[in-house]
């Protein structure tokens, strides 16, 4: 290596090394912020227990909408863009019914459940009907029609509970519950019961989104997922009477589509006002529960985004949004618009991140490697350390920007502890106190720096 | 390179990447054993709600030792060993009384107390005075004798939010939990009250432990600690009125020592019969709670190694021991008499590992630098990669080997997440239900993976 070139290294070498440091003071800065001066947790404190559950369509949908506006301009948002979009309208209506009864054994059980979303009610006249159980869709096949005709199937599928990421074990299980009333259907079963997509043996049910694919059966039937403890006890009852008789009531209907809003707080970009970084979770959520984890953690560690740039002076080079989608759980209308919108303004996105596993403790994150997205951010590992974060996977993004990453956008899909997530996950448990503020507000932090390192040199 | 050379690496090569993919077998079965088989959750179900707390001297804590030793038997220990100790024993009495009355504002508050472990009491008589509040040792000696003689001195110090790892805020402020009596008392002061050492602002108020340390001063004050509400509560009043009086009564006593023991599990090796691999936590626990994550969580997952060698037949070439350390909380006998009695009968131990910091989600390994094992250590962070075991420190191990460490025996302290730890340490809320079992056991299993690799390779 000649004198030249040398100098040249170094000189590369010392300012790489000056850049690092200034970035890990911007860095301890954010932190700082999200620490000890964030609203992230009180903001969560008003979505989730003063607004509350917020399906689609409903009136704290509509509440929330008004309240992310509000509170992306208290952070600092120089523009807050409501995009509008229509939303399914699902309700649940009155409390559901699932009873056992064996002649036989001479017993009666009240079994914990709640419909699935998008489910069609039974009515006040209910179904009723024997049970089979089944392990799987290919144990339908071979029970085929004349077995299961009349009958109400119950899909006993436990989580696997050596997945060390819960995430996967619930990969496997959902299709249960997304498609397993069809598959029932198809087979001319009246009822479709799914054991709880959890790993917690307590006595919530999960509700979630199902489909009726009408590519498998045209018949639309009424499901609904019973609580762990329930589908045990439904389990051993079927072990001693196979006649039981199952009577299921719901009164839930789809009404038709409502307008609603994502919600996108903007700080303007001083160098590329047209190009994007953005970051966001979803405002609504399921019914039964507040939403706390999933996602009014997202959101509001998104929100504060705004609030740490603006406090600290970060004027960014790209348009950094902190988006609120609308329709996560029941439908993708808001991320679907989300991306028609950036399309039909030529909206350049650098890069989008979704917030959307709960707000537990930070582990790291998953990146695309589209535009050489993964092999940019690995280079800020060393950054991340003193913040535990440590895990810098090859993944994609989130259900919201996945209309995003269709049109090429390199997307990033945060990554926080994912052990107590499905405990509570689309349940009335999701609440408020189930959250811990450091945990939030680190993972807060976790994300507004990854944004802030995109914004800079990405 | 000639060819001679090159096969004798790629021999090396290959037979490392056989041994770490057998590994990575091995490191499996364990997982699975925690994850389906362990009896992790229910040992501590037992432990916490059954026994309860368990401070050293207490009867709870020698239900425990004979529960510890059952427990070890149950999952497979070749032989179980009591070694006696003495240990302090101090009651807690009666319930605390912190009141706070002003004349000037014509109020009176009640605060939520607890006395510190070691303290004296008050006796029925209680304490009564103003109080000067100080956020330093060194205020205290810039008032001096003349302005704290006969008052009570409130330690109104705060957690550091800004330190990512709790432990690091813990260890900033415990000293006035465990000096600010005898500093307080060198310049006459009557009585101590700290806030209590947490990050959580709630009502629980955090016991632990306090001396009085003879070489500050010879009197012995009473001590307690306020919940985190009551000392803002505290801090308030006394903007509004400095001449506040506060009015605390203890019954907490010291009685004589009371004998008890460490459990020691040991499943024998096969090599190396006298040399040893050994993971403990600790049995004891303060009086408030259940003592479920300080330390029901390390003393169940250590046991479970002996059951998950047992049950996957893996016989260990050193003898694997798992240790119910007594007496961490208020003295530290059991650590001191393991070492001793490792000493007297001349046993080697090649490593030994502390579980202390909570049954939370694994982050990683303290690792000594002694005789090399951190640099054997770090060599498996590929093996521990797919069980988000990412953390591989240069540090030493915890309280209950300390002893062995000045022996210089290679120590090791787990690291779990630590963002709830503080939250529930020392209080009453330190419950079974507190505990997630995939948490438990994923700890566990990262534990067991370590113990089995220092067996095998160390």
């Amino acid at each position: 290596m000649n004198h030249f070139f040398t100098s040249i290294y170094f000189i590369f070498l010392s300012s790489f090394a000056i850049s690092q440091s200034s970035d890990s003071l911007v860095l301890r800065k954010i932190y700082d912020h999200y620490l000890t001066n964030s609203k992230c947790y009180s903001n969560l404190e008003v979505l989730t227990s003063k607004i509350g559950a917020r399906l689609s369509g409903s009136p704290q949908a509509e509440e929330a909408v008004q309240w992310a506006k509000k509170a992306m301009y208290a952070a600092g948002a120089d523009t807050v863009i409501l995009q509008p979009c229509m939303v399914p309208h699902w309700v649940r209506g009155q409390k559901e019914k699932c009873l056992i009864t064996s002649t036989k054994l001479k017993s009666s059980n009240t079994l914990k459940c709640t419909a699935l979303g998008s489910s069609v009610g039974t009515g006040i006249k209910g179904v009723k009907g024997e049970i089979i159980e089944v392990h799987s869709f290919a144990d339908l096949d071979d029970l085929g029609e004349k077995i299961i005709k009349g009958k109400i199937i119950f899909y006993n599928v436990f989580f696997d509970q050596t997945k060390i990421t819960t995430g996967h074990a619930y990969g496997e299980t959902v299709k249960y519950r997304a498609r397993g009333a069809s598959y029932a259907a198809k087979y001319g079963a009246i009822g479709c019961v799914v054991r709880s997509m959890t790993s917690l043996a307590d006595d919530e049910p999960h509700t979630g989104n199902m489909v009726y694919d009408t590519a498998i059966s045209k018949r639309k039937i009424p499901a609904v997922a019973l609580s762990y403890k329930a589908a045990d006890l439904l389990h051993e009852n079927l072990l001693k009477d196979l006649t039981l008789q199952m009577y299921l009531e719901t009164h839930c209907q789809t009404l038709p589509d409502a307008p609603s809003y994502n919600v996108v707080g903007q700080i303007n970009g001083t160098e590329k006002p047209n190009e994007f970084v953005i970051a966001g979770g979803h405002l609504d959520s399921w019914d039964l529960g507040q939403g706390a984890h999933d996602d009014g953690a997202g959101v509001v560690q998104c929100i504060e985004i705004l609030a740490a740039l603006k406090q600290l002076g970060i004027k960014p080079r790209h348009g950094i949004r902190a988006v609120a989608f609308m329709n996560e759980e029941n439908g993708l209308a808001g991320g679907i618009a989300y991306a028609k919108f950036a399309a039909e303004k030529n909206e350049k996105h650098l890069a989008a991140l979704e917030a959307d596993a709960g707000g537990y403790a930070p582990r790291g994150f998953f990146v695309d490697t589209t535009k050489g997205l993964y092999n940019q951010v690995i280079k800020w590992k060393s950054l991340f350390h003193p913040y535990y974060i440590d895990r810098f996977q090859i993944d994609g993004g989130g259900a919201d920007i996945s209309g995003l990453e269709k049109m090429g956008v390199p997307c990033i899909g945060f990554e926080p502890d994912t052990q107590r997530y499905f405990d509570i996950h689309h349940t009335a448990a999701d609440t408020f106190d189930k959250i811990n503020k450091r945990e939030l507000e680190l993972s807060g932090a976790a994300i507004a720096s990854l944004i802030y390192l995109l914004d800079r040199y990405y």
